[in-house]
């Protein structure tokens, strides 16, 4: 969909609807910085009494690749924006009938949808990878390994999230097992990336060309989930000016609107990589919510709303951490605690891992 | 309502309701604080899709002295809160009948709603006022005059706010005139206060008797509506601790839970008389939102939930501007200049005077 049709719409008076596809929490955030600036939220949400559906003006309830579900909510719409990725094409389309232009723009949702085309697209416009080989069917990992070296990481080209849908592959004769294990489905085979540590970029860009980027994040993992996000990082002015030009190449190479998160391999020697991107608000970026004046969820409602961009200087060094399913029951400790600025999403069920909310700890930048 | 009866449900869990009567932007920033620690909430609005009901779970559509609909709100929340003082005591009758504890107390409500009451209280716990006297009929005028000196500012006794329902009486022969102007009903005869500027403190106390207060504020009103609030005020020491004093008396008569607004006139010796109280949260608390740790909303649902209160130290100095009425229509400045966090209500009609929303321009603490 092109920009320029909709620019007369933009920016967005205050009293516009956002539709967000998506009920969880991402889309709670998005909804609540929405209403900051004046905006009324419309939500597709899975189930009613959803995370974003508890905090928006209307809550549609239906399946997110359902392109009726996806039409009613843009037909209500001023603008249509997405708290995740894969979002199909029928329902994008459902969306263009109903006349909401959409941000981020269906290009940047397709190329992240599927690991080959992202990595092969970051490629094309000079920005590193690790090596990969896409695989069909099992019979591809053995040569594609001897290429790559082992081990090397077998992930689904389509979906998978927070480590699922994906097996490492220590030698020839387990390529078999492997496939299967992730559900024998187009895939792409990854060498290891001999990283030194995970960090992120979180960045924007308004319909206007115009581009921000918080200061990177460093990021750790368990079990493939993240738990922390520490901003600041601390990181030479090299890699840091690396990051930025990663994140800038990236949105214009997209003609990108909204905020994007771009996941980083730094390696020893300073080279960065970059992982994958998320179309979306992104899990790194919530130390911005108490570490910004305008934090990525209203920097997002700004630039799909046409508004201008937020700034992005960091007010303190923050470190995130997620409440991962019963971590969340720490609450009454939590909220005693004067340095922890908890947030918590409104999910009833607290199922093993599952994303419950967050704390923020601040302390003065150095 | 005895605090006592209601002790075993506190604190609230996340996922409990928070009930608010009044869907204005009071509600409606208590609504996004709620949310933010994992509260659903519900609201009782005078007309569909207001202000708070737009960012809450469910909007309950009546008016706030209707008992029957107040009831239908207690029924559905765990704690019931307002945005408001004048609420009828056949409302909070209803509420208690339905089960749902009250905070802040009827008592804080009752004393607020009645400018007479509230200052004979005031007086009775040592907290010094402007001289007053009670006007039944305009023949009460005269005399009253005679004592507390001319000009003198006739109000009535309940309801009227920013400005409306006052008359000020500069010689016994207006008396007559100012009485019909207000509309001929019970009322007060207040001296003019001598005041240098009007100050005001934000506090709050907690189910356990936990106290908690902000930085005074400086205020400036134009036309008898807030303009701006400068916070933290510059204030010697010894102001600064009466403040304090002023609040915490206040907050233990009452037996209070919640966070109440205390609107002072400094004088020109340094002594601080009380104009008056909201038991509310309260619009010259607006810096907190972008000045504070925990704002006055977050610190309000923490009060009413039974939760530990947050931090109460500034992280800058702020101004806070109101926007009234068509200077909401400068929002595409407003959302360009990084200096300024916009805050915008979600109000269609911007009709003269209306508070549409606010803008805090943020300084280094000095």
């Amino acid at each position: 969909m092109a920009t320029t049709e909709f620019q007369d719409r933009f920016p967005l008076p205050p009293g516009s609807t956002i539709g967000i596809v998506g009920g969880g929490q991402l889309g709670r955030m998005l909804a609540m910085a929405a209403a900051r600036l004046g905006f009324r939220v419309a939500v597709l949400a899975r189930e009613a009494d959803s995370p974003a559906g508890q905090v928006s003006a209307v809550e549609i309830v239906g399946d997110y690749a359902d392109p009726d579900a996806v039409g009613r909510l843009a037909a209500v719409s001023d603008v249509l924006t997405f708290e995740f990725e894969n979002v199909s094409a029928a329902a994008l389309a459902a969306a263009e009938r109903a006349g909401a232009p959409i941000a981020p723009p269906e290009r940047a949702l397709a190329v992240s949808q599927d690991r080959v085309d992202e990595k092969t697209f970051l490629n094309a416009h000079g920005l590193a990878t690790t090596p990969f080989a896409p695989i069909d069917r099992a019979a591809d990992i053995a040569p594609a390994l001897e290429r790559l070296g082992a081990p090397a990481l077998l992930k689904t080209r389509r979906e998978g999230y927070d480590g699922k849908g994906q097996a490492w592959v220590k030698a020839a004769g387990e390529a078999e097992a492997a496939f299967i294990a992730i559900g024998a489905q187009p895939s792409i085979l990854e060498a290891r990336a001999a990283f030194v540590r995970e960090l992120s970029v979180i960045a924007a860009r308004g319909w206007n060309g115009e581009i921000a980027a918080y200061p990177v994040g460093e990021n750790r993992h368990a079990h493939g989930v993240l738990r922390t996000t520490t901003a600041p990082a601390s990181l030479s002015p090299a890699v840091q000016a690396e990051a930025l030009r990663i994140a800038t190449t990236l949105l214009q190479a997209l003609d990108y609107v909204g905020v994007i998160g771009v996941e980083l391999f730094e390696l020893a020697d300073g080279r960065l990589l970059v992982n994958e991107f998320a179309p979306r608000v992104h899990n790194t970026g919530h130390w911005t919510l108490d570490g910004c004046q305008v934090d990525q969820f209203e920097q997002h409602i700004r630039a799909v709303a046409g508004w201008p961009l937020g700034p992005t200087a960091p007010l303190a060094r923050v470190e995130m951490t997620n409440l991962l399913g019963e971590e969340a029951h720490d609450w009454p400790a939590l909220a005693a605690d004067p340095s922890a600025r908890l947030w918590l999403y409104g999910k009833r069920e607290a199922a093993p891992g599952r994303k419950m909310g967050h704390v923020n700890r601040l302390s003065p930048l150095t």
